[in-house]
């Protein structure tokens, strides 16, 4: 089961060699998983003023296949594929029509909003994810 | 009286244009900016966690006269221009050896960080500005 | 006549203050232009590979009235308040509900992408802006 | 043998967790190869026009280990782990002061700039690195 996000590349997302820049796909990646987990009734601005905490990323594995360039339409996607207690791993692939590319494994963790140390993640979006 | 801030052009920084993507001048001259208050003793996230307040943009004119491009050492100036009780206003410019790419006037607000409302700018940064 | 985009305030547009980062407008104010191209039938991208040309921002005037935060859906506006034969003025706005938190000014001009040298609009475009 | 860059993290940097945004460690680990790359007398733009080609990012793998925050001075380091013909590999990190905070391996490779396809790394670079 796949979340999809259909998004544009703007002049902000590319670079002077005329394709997208490629920490920008980490932000199409973010949006993605933002709008997949708003889809399943988790406002992170809402959650964090509720719980106090707040997903941080702790680990990204990305590979560029093929680039993007201005005007593109993508459709880019996150796909949990682990969760645990404090952290959750989501697959996540930007396409162009049936082209891939660009894939990754984002991992993402729990943490205070002040202290910024690791902690459960609150039942309540646990129960929403499986 | 001007204080300079010496920066490099990266591949973040530039567009498909070939050329410094319009928005990032903003970015330069908050950089500018916030070395000018360091410089003077002002550092912005100790000082929000002394007073609770913080500086915000509420108003840029900017102007574009030549574009910059991947690996230009660009010198990036700021100069008060006024000083008010709830804001101040900079006049910043973008510089190429001794070509002007960029210049504008930034007025930055001081604003409680929580509630975000305007306040007095605090005696302790007013002293050092002049 | 004014064209509208709805755009999500991502992780990416905040920064430390809780609040989307000043120099992002301008990134949402140049993504409600090129839908708006793209709505009259301008393809940025092909009228680049076609005529040789693309738009640069020559001016932008800003005021920011209320921050946006995490979350918040806004409508950006554009719509064309003068067209002459190099550049084009564009009065551009944020707005949350029916609050207006940004507004502003955008000149841009059409250059020459090799040589960067203003030229004029090519007809095709100001057709059918008009 | 590794080169080190330190950079400050400025407001653009952070988003609203107050801590700087996981995709931004790309840019200050891009920043630093761009300035190892200079160092060993290697300018990118200058290449470009000369060879018609330019590095590209293929693959990432980054941990997140702490967060850095506004202010913090950050030195940023680069050394080439892997050099082939067609693609490099170079292991990065972000420390304050003795803290790692993020570390990574990027894999580079040489692309001609306007048909996007790999290439052998020119020699005049390969020669620079060894």
């Amino acid at each position: 089961m796949s979340f999809d996000l259909n998004l544009r590349v703007y002049w902000e997302d590319t670079d002077a060699g005329g394709i997208v820049f490629s920490a920008n796909y980490l932000k199409f990646f973010e949006r993605a998983r933002t709008e997949w987990l708003r889809h399943l009734g988790v406002q992170q601005h809402e959650l964090r003023q509720q719980t106090g905490g707040m997903f941080v990323v702790s680990a990204t594995e990305v590979k560029y296949l093929r680039p993007a360039v201005l005007d593109d339409m993508l459709r880019v996607t996150a796909r949990l594929t682990q969760a645990g207690r404090a952290s959750l791993v989501i697959a996540q692939q930007a396409w162009l029509g049936d082209e891939l590319l660009c894939e990754g494994q984002i991992r993402i963790g729990w943490v205070h909003a002040q202290r910024l140390q690791a902690e459960r993640i609150p039942a309540i979006i646990l129960e929403r994810l499986t």
